[in-house]
């Protein structure tokens, strides 16, 4: 007997459902709006109503199906807690063990990066894969790390967010003492070369003005979402003197940035080279510590196409260790499906 | 029937080989001279006798003996080929079949700082934990990855180099033209406050003068080794303007560094918290990855002693992700054992 499984994609507008074949084969596609008023206290209700309908038009029982999974835009843990979710009003909770009351079958939750990472894996670009990096450009940066074919969560919920390595450290001012120390001197993170032309005579750790001003959605300075999310090649582009009158649709995106350097205008090839430089120095340290055969880059920016892949790439090989030089590139295929995807997936492992 | 095993730490010099139980308990440790003249032909010969030696005197026979873990320096390949080990003359091979044919005993072959990672995770500091990560700071950098209680290799035998993950661009000239766009305009990889401090007003995108000049030991640059290694601490002392005469022994070394910054010289403390900050953001960066419980901190800087994490914890807390803030920091237990422990446990993997 062939058995079914249902991927969800929650998203904070709409949840993208899938009935799969153990084999990964799609059977049906619907999408549902996201209730999230009331603290989403209809969310789970609604995606019950939406299964059951699904399961009454395939002529399905509850035996002829393994599970749900369900990927959340948020944290999880152990596939089933899940923190409460900015994008959908504070929601979470035991999501796993309340949905599965809902619709009496067995639930696994996953959050939605790592969801799409195993989808790709799954029956995407990373079809064929053991080890693969997925990295979604988007407003912010999403990732997932498949190691030996299943998905590394972390000791924390954590691994995977490589959007928020830090690819610069953050400015320090002239003046400051240092820290625990109060030694008086000033310090600051930065090259051996910089501190040679910027330190002053007077102290010679008084080495400033360079590193990161502004803070990312995650509180901290200097992380790799600042300067490659669709959002920081928008703040690059405007830092190199780009504005909206750039734009086709009057208000400057990373598309027209990249539509702009395809026609060869030089800030935007700039702005370009500059998020190439960033991602692919980002990529080279993740190569550095997992090692994996693949990248696999989705999201928004991604639409941009193999132009991306063709900028970064060079990047990566003047940063990437010796060893690694090989790694293969390739966009995300699924595009908005790969979360609902991995999430089936997750039933399987 | 209680079974042993050796664990063989091979290196430039000499070689440690520990005799322990499946459990880890030591039973003997001795030392031998590596023999590298003759691109390392009798360095297997060599500890053949040795291991012939240890059995007799222990009154163990091959039935008694579960297999040897060699630790080599250099990179592995599938726990048997060893690639050409630069400070062994360029010995290398099918090093597990050749020793096994030698002693008749299995054999399993691994890198030197993963077997040290092995060994802290299994008898040192990281007893009891499944995730974590060790980083030795000597002369160079090594690093290990421990994820559910097991190494962690890579595609390409790189996992763990978190020397040589890349913690700043590289330094370019003004003047250079977009890679392989010729559009003309300079590029670097600056974040947005330096770009608008230095950016000259002719180019939107000529924005020079950061980065790191000098190349690594593995010809890139940028690695985290440049900066937080024994090598990279005196050369920011350098840079700061220590000079040899700050030496009890007459030539500059890291450990004169941390004695001094301990003694309050405003200097050597600039120095040890420019190597706090670069540490503290790199191993940030890992937890962003793998997301460890904790980080394990090995080789010669580390004999400074807690000193080390007292500074680097808080330049952790400054960079790290917030979920991953609580992870722990240990200094490594089992020093320059650390080795042969790790190679003894790959046998029981």
């Amino acid at each position: 007997m062939s058995r079914y499984i249902f991927g969800i994609d929650l998203g904070g507008t709409t949840a993208k459902l899938g009935l799969l074949s153990e084999q990964g084969r799609l059977f049906e596609k619907c999408e549902i709006p996201t209730r999230i008023e009331n603290f989403g206290k209809n969310i789970l209700p609604d995606l019950a109503k939406e299964i059951e309908r699904s399961m009454s038009d395939n002529f399905l029982t509850p035996d002829d199906i393994l599970g749900v999974g369900l990927a959340v835009p948020g944290a999880v843990i152990g596939e089933s807690e899940v923190a409460k979710c900015i994008n959908l009003n504070g929601w979470g909770g035991s999501v796993a063990e309340d949905f599965s009351k809902l619709i009496h079958l067995p639930v696994k939750v996953i959050n939605g990066s790592n969801a799409a990472a195993l989808g790709e894996a799954w029956q995407g670009s990373g079809k064929g894969y053991q080890n693969l990096v997925f990295v979604s450009l988007g407003t912010g940066i999403g990732g997932g790390i498949i190691l030996n074919g299943k998905l590394l969560t972390g000791s924390h919920g954590a691994a995977g967010e490589i959007g928020h390595m830090k690819l610069y450290p953050e400015y320090m001012e002239a003046g400051v003492a240092c820290g625990d120390f109060s030694c008086g001197t000033t310090v600051n993170a930065l090259p051996i070369t910089a501190a040679k032309t910027l330190g002053s005579a007077e102290c010679p750790a008084s080495f400033v003005g360079f590193g990161e001003t502004e803070k990312c959605s995650c509180d901290k300075k200097g992380c790799t979402e600042q300067y490659v999310s669709a959002t920081g090649i928008v703040r690059t582009a405007r830092a190199m003197g780009m504005t909206d009158a750039d734009s086709k649709f009057g208000f400057l995106s990373a598309k027209d940035v990249f539509d702009k350097a395809k026609d060869g205008n030089k800030t935007a090839l700039a702005v370009a080279h500059k998020f190439a430089e960033d991602l692919g120095r980002a990529l080279a340290s993740v190569s550095a510590i997992v090692d994996p055969e693949i990248f696999v880059v989705g999201g928004g920016v991604s639409k941009a196409g193999s132009f991306i892949i063709d900028m970064v790439q060079p990047y990566f090989l003047k940063y990437s260790f010796s060893a690694c030089e090989g790694t293969e590139f390739a966009l995300a295929k699924l595009g908005e499906d790969a979360g609902f995807y991995g999430a089936a997936k997750l039933m399987l492992q």
